[in-house]
C-alpha cells in the first residue's frame, strides 16, 4: 500500500476549514482515507475540553476511491488539542496524531492543535529571509575611514577567520562589514530570492558577533550608527521587504550600561534588573562572566526591555528603525532560572508591544533544541527550527567524513536513512504543531552552526537538494548570507567567513540560481507556503512528499544518491522544478497513476501535479 | 538479543542516587550497558538548563558483561529532564530516555525526569489502597432505622443495580450502605490485605453517588453523619492504616448551599464563586446544570475550598476526621475553562494546606486522560492512572466477546497483544516520569469504569493475571472493594453493585485469596515497591518483567494464554508466588541464564532471583 493511502489530516487548509479561529468557534476538520487502505468502520475526533477528553463522531463522504470524514471541533481552549480514533473492520484501533498513525493508546504529546491567538503574519509565512552577519556581509567606503576599538584586532576582508574556541582572536577578529555594506548589496539580497532582510545585533557589543550589548539605545557607531539603520531600513522597505533586529533578551554583555551601573553599587536602580547574590556574584548565561542574565521576574527591567513602545523592543519598531518584528535571541532561556520561569511574560510581553506598535510584527524566538509549548500560544510565533528541520536534513545529507562539527551535542549528528529520518520530522512536526512548524525558520545552518556545504561533504549537487527541502518543507526559508554561493564552515565561527564580493569567480553561480529558482518556486505556488504535508515515498535514499492546496498541490521528490524509479498514485504533473539538469513532466502511467523517473545521483525535482 | 541486555535506566535506587533531590543538588545517575548488545563507544547524559542542553560526558566500568556508566546531573530546575545519547562503534547513535531506546532525534516529552519538589509520603507509596463506595459497602444496623430522603429510590440491598444512563434510577437507587457498615467490616479489608481505606464522597448530595455535594460542612446523616465518620477514622488508625477522603474541586451540585445561596442573587457573596453570566446561566460539568463548576480564579472560593486550615480540603484533615490525604475528584479539569487555567495554583494549594496541617499528606488527582505535567510538581502526587495502567492492561487481556463498555472513549480498548501493550507501559511511563507513574494508582477499575471480571469475560484465571499485574507494576495498586471477590459489572454505574456479604458461596475465595498474597508479596518485597522495571521478554500472549532494587530483585512473568518456555540471561531464583497452582523455582539452565517454564493457561508468577 501506497503512504499516499493511509489516513491524512494536518494543519492546512485542506483539512481545517479555519486554521486562525476564535475561541468558541466550531472549525470543521477532515481525514481522508482511501478505499486500497484496510477498511475503515467508524473514526471519531477525540478532543480535549480543560484536559477532559471528548469524542465526536466523524461522518463519511465518499469521493471515488477517497473519503472524506468531517466533524466539528469547538475550540474551546485557546490551543485545542485534537487527534483522531480510526476503528477498523477487523476491530483494530489505531490513532492518528500529528506525529502519524499509532497502533497503541499514545500520550497527548504530537496531538494536533488549533489555536485561537493570531497566527504569524502573512507576510512572514510567504517570506524568504536573508541571514546578515553585520562584521562578515560588506563594508561600506564609511568603513575605512572608522577607527578600530581597543579590543578589537583589524583584519583584512579576505584573511581567514579564527573560530577554534580557544583562540582568542575568534571573538576579537574586526573585519569590518558595516549597516550601509548591507544597503548596498540588496540586489544579491534580490538575486537570492529573498524579501526579509535579518541582520544579527547591531548595538554596540565588545566582539565581532554583538551578542555582548553595552547599550540597547544606540546602533554601533561601527556600523554606521543610528542613520546608517535607518537607511538601510528605508532601503529594505522600498523594495516592499521587511527587516528583522536580533535582540538578546537573556542577557546583556558586562559593559553595558545598566549592569556596569549596578555592579559596584547595590542601591543601584539597574540592581535588580539582574541575579545579584549578596556577596556581589551574579548568574550569567552558561557561566559566562561577561554575559549577565537578565532578571525578568523584576517589573522594571522588564519594563525597561520588553514592555511598552519606550521599551527596547518597542523603540526599534517605531520610526525611523522601523524594524518589522525581532528575532530573539536565546529565546529558551529568556526568564528561566532554576525555579524560577517567566518565559512566557517575557514572550507574550515582546509580542504584546510589538502588535501595539505596528500592525503585523513577526515575532521568532530562538531555540536550538524543543520549542514545544513556546511557539503555539501568544508569544514567539515561531522558532529557529534546529531540531525539526536541521538537524533531520543533516542526518539524512551529511558526509560521514565531513569535517563540520557538531552544533549542540557532543557528537556530529549521525548520517540515517530516509525512513529514520522521515520519522523525525514526524515527530517534531507532531510535538511543535502544525502551525508553529509553518511558522518556524528552515534553516541549514546559521551563524551558530556548520555551514550545510561543509556538512555534505563539499558536494554541491547534495547542497541543492538541502536547499531544495528548504524551500519545499513547511516552515519559512532562512539563508544564512554565503549560503547560496557555496561558502564553508565547520563551525558556527567559522561560517562567520567574509562574502567575497570581488572574487566572483570563486562563486557557485549554480547553486544561486537554484535558491533563487526556489525562492520563485515557492513565491509562485501556494502549496509551498499554506499546503499540507503528505509523505509520499521514502526509502534510504528517497524522499517524496506532496504539499496539498485547494489551488493546487505539488510533489517534491528528494534523492541524496542515484535510484530506481517507483510509482505514485497520482495524477500526471508538469515538471516545475529540477536542482539538476534533466527532469521531464510526469506522465500518466496507466489509470491510477504515475511514475517517478530514476535519478542517477542527487537531485530535486517539483511537479505541479494536474487538477483531478 | 535479550531486552535485558539494552541499554537502562529508569528513576529507581539502582540508576539514580537520590530520587528525591534539593534543588541544587547533583545527583549520580547510571546506565547499563551489556557486552552482547551492540558496542557502545560513548555516552553522555543530556540534561537541560532552563531549557538549554547541556551533555555530560558519562564513564563507563565494567562488572562483568555489564558496564555501568555514570555522570553528575545537576538538579538545576525543581523538574529537571534528562536523557542519554548512545554513540555505537558503528556511529550509529541512539536516545535513552524514559519511553525507551529511539533511534533518531526525539522531542523532550518521554525525558527521564529528577523532581526536587518532595515526593509522595512512604505510606502511601508502599499501600495498598481499598476503594468503598459508601452506598454499596455495607448497611450498619442504624441503617435500618434512617428515613429514606425524597429524591432516592429506596432499594433492596439484593437488588439489581440500575445503570443505563437513560434510567431515571441509576442515581437515586438508594442501598443504604453507610460508615458503621464499613467500620464493621475493616477485617475483610484486612483479609484483601490493602492498609488504606478510600471513601468516595461522604458530604450529603441528592444522588447515590454524592457526586453533587450540598453542603462541604458535614457529613451525610445518611451515612451516619459526623461522629460515624470519626469512628471510621479512629478505628482505620487503631490498625495503623491511613483513611482518605474524596473531594470534587471542579463543582457542586446544584443544590450546594453556594450555590443555592448565589443563583438568585447577582450580589450573594457566593456569587463568584461560580461562573454566572449576566443573563445568569452558569458554567458546570460537561454540560450538566445540576453540576455548577467552581470559579477558582475567585480568591473567596479557593479560600472557602482548598485554601488554609478552615477550607474545605482542611477542617477534614483535622481530627476527629482526620482524613490523610485526599483523592480530588475531576482534578484534570479543576480551574480549568477555556482560557482560564489555574490548575496547578489549585493543585498547589490542596497540597499545601495538607502540608501544613499534616505531616504526610497523599494528595491524588483523578485524570482519566493524560495527567502528564500535572502530577511530577507541587500538586498532586500522582493520579488514578486509567492511561497507563488500566487500558493497557485491559488491552492486553479483554475478552473480544466480553459486554464490558467502553470508559471514556466511544468503542472499547482494542484487544491488542502485548508487544504494542508494553510500548503503550512504555509512552505512558515515559511521558508521566517515574515518579508519577511510582505515585499513582494502578487501577483495574473503579466505581466509574467496568469491572476486570467483566473485562476479561468472567475468566478467573486471566482476573488473577490482572491482579498480579496490579500489584507488580510500579504504580500503588487500588482495589475497588468487590473486585477481589470477582463481582461483575460492564460500566461504572453497574459495577456499583452490592458486596454480598450474606451470600459467601458466590465468593471468589481463590481470588480473594490470590489479592491477600500479592499484597503480602508486594510489602514483603521492597523491590515491587521501589524497584525499578526492566522488560525482559514481550510476546504476543507473554510480558515478563524486572523489578530491581538494591535489596533484592523479582522477576515478574505474565501469561495470557498457554505458552512456550523461554530462555532469560538471569541468576536462579525462588518462586514466590503463582496465580495457579504449580510453578517452581527458577533453576540454572547453563551459566547463563535461566528457562521460564512453559504454562498451559494463564497465569502470573514471580521469583526472587538469587544475588549475582
Amino acid at each position: 500500500m501506497s503512504l499516499l493511502h493511509q489516513p491524512h489530516h494536518d494543519g492546512s487548509p485542506l483539512f481545517v476549514s479555519n486554521e486562525a479561529p476564535a475561541l468558541g468557534e466550531t472549525v470543521t476538520v477532515l481525514v481522508r482515507t482511501h478505499a486500497e487502505d484496510a477498511p475503515v468502520e467508524g473514526m471519531w475526533l477525540r478532543t480535549t475540553y480543560d484536559a477532559e477528553p471528548v469524542f465526536v463522531e466523524m461522518h463519511p463522504s465518499a469521493a471515488g476511491a477517497t473519503t472524506w470524514w468531517e466533524a466539528g471541533l469547538l475550540v474551546h481552549n485557546p490551543v485545542t488539542h485534537y487527534r483522531f480514533l480510526i476503528e477498523r473492520s477487523d476491530g483494530s484501533q489505531e490513532w492518528l496524531t500529528g506525529a502519524g498513525l499509532a497502533g497503541h493508546d499514545v500520550p497527548d504529546a504530537a496531538d494536533f492543535r488549533l489555536t485561537a491567538y493570531p497566527p504569524a503574519p502573512d507576510w512572514g509565512r510567504d517570506a524568504v529571509v536573508y541571514q546578515v552577519f553585520p562584521d562578515r556581509f560588506a563594508r561600506s567606503a564609511a568603513a575605512d575611514a572608522r577607527e578600530v576599538p581597543d579590543w578589537a584586532l583589524a583584519t583584512e576582508w579576505d584573511d581567514e577567520v579564527a573560530f577554534e574556541p580557544d583562540d582568542p582572536r575568534t571573538p576579537m577578529q574586526f573585519f569590518g562589514g558595516d549597516l550601509d555594506g548591507i544597503t548596498e548589496h540588496l540586489d544579491h539580497v534580490a538575486d537570492v530570492g529573498a524579501d526579509v532582510v535579518y541582520t544579527t545585533p547591531v548595538f554596540p557589543g565588545e566582539s565581532n558577533h554583538r551578542y555582548n550589548a553595552t547599550t540597547f539605545t544606540a546602533v554601533d557607531p561601527l556600523l554606521g550608527g543610528d542613520e546608517a539603520y535607518a537607511r538601510l531600513s528605508a532601503a529594505v522597505h522600498s523594495r516592499g521587504w521587511r527587516i528583522l533586529g536580533d535582540l538578546t533578551t537573556n542577557h546583556t554583555g558586562d559593559t553595558h550600561e545598566w549592569f556596569l551601573s549596578a555592579v559596584d553599587d547595590p542601591a543601584d536602580p539597574h540592581r535588580s534588573f539582574y541575579y545579584f547574590d549578596d556577596d556581589g556574584t551574579y548568574a550569567c548565561w552558561m557561566g559566562h562572566g561577561t554575559l549577565p542574565k537578565i532578571n525578568h521576574a523584576d517589573r522594571d527591567v522588564r519594563h525597561a526591555m520588553v514592555e511598552g513602545p519606550d521599551s527596547v523592543v518597542g523603540r526599534w519598531l517605531r520610526p525611523p528603525y522601523d524594524v518589522d518584528g525581532w528575532r530573539i535571541d536565546v529565546a529558551n532561556m529568556t526568564g528561566r532560572l532554576g525555579a524560577v520561569d517567566v518565559n512566557h511574560e517575557v514572550a507574550r510581553a515582546v509580542r504584546a508591544t510589538a502588535e501595539a506598535l505596528r500592525p503585523d510584527p513577526w515575532v521568532i524566538g530562538e531555540h536550538n533544541h524543543d520549542a514545544t509549548g513556546d511557539v503555539d500560544g501568544d508569544g514567539w510565533h515561531g522558532t529557529m527550527n534546529y531540531s525539526g528541520f536541521s538537524w533531520p536534513v543533516w542526518s539524512w545529507l551529511r558526509d560521514p567524513a565531513s569535517p563540520a562539527r557538531a552544533f549542540g551535542r557532543p557528537v556530529p549528528v549521525a548520517r540515517r536513512d530516509g525512513t529514520a529520518v522521515v520519522e523525525t520530522f514526524r515527530a517534531w512536526q507532531g510535538t511543535l504543531g502544525w502551525r508553529a512548524t509553518e511558522s518556524s525558520w528552515n534553516i541549514l545552518g546559521s551563524h551558530d552552526s556548520a555551514r550545510i556545504r561543509t556538512v555534505v561533504g563539499g558536494d554541491a549537487a547534495v547542497h541543492r537538494v538541502a536547499a531544495g527541502l528548504q524551500f519545499t518543507l513547511p516552515g519559512v526559508p532562512m539563508v544564512f548570507a554565503g549560503d547560496e554561493i557555496g561558502l564553508e564552515g565547520v563551525t558556527g565561527e567559522d561560517a562567520r567567513r567574509t562574502m567575497p564580493w570581488h572574487r566572483r569567480d570563486e562563486w557557485d553561480a549554480r547553486t544561486l540560481g537554484a535558491y533563487a529558482d526556489l525562492a520563485a518556486l515557492r513565491r509562485g505556488h501556494v502549496a509551498l507556503r499554506r499546503g499540507g504535508l503528505r509523505w509520499a515515498h521514502v526509502d534510504a535514499d528517497t524522499i517524496a512528499f506532496l504539499r496539498e492546496h485547494p489551488d493546487g498541490s505539488v510533489l517534491v521528490v528528494a534523492r541524496r544518491s542515484a535510484g530506481e524509479a517507483f510509482d505514485l498514485p497520482l495524477p500526471p504533473g508538469r515538471h516545475l522544478f529540477g536542482s539538476e539538469p534533466g527532469g521531464a513532466d510526469l506522465a500518466a502511467r496507466d489509470d491510477t497513476g504515475v511514475e517517478v523517473a530514476a535519478a542517477d545521483g542527487p537531485r530535486l525535482d517539483v511537479w505541479e501535479l494536474d487538477p483531478r
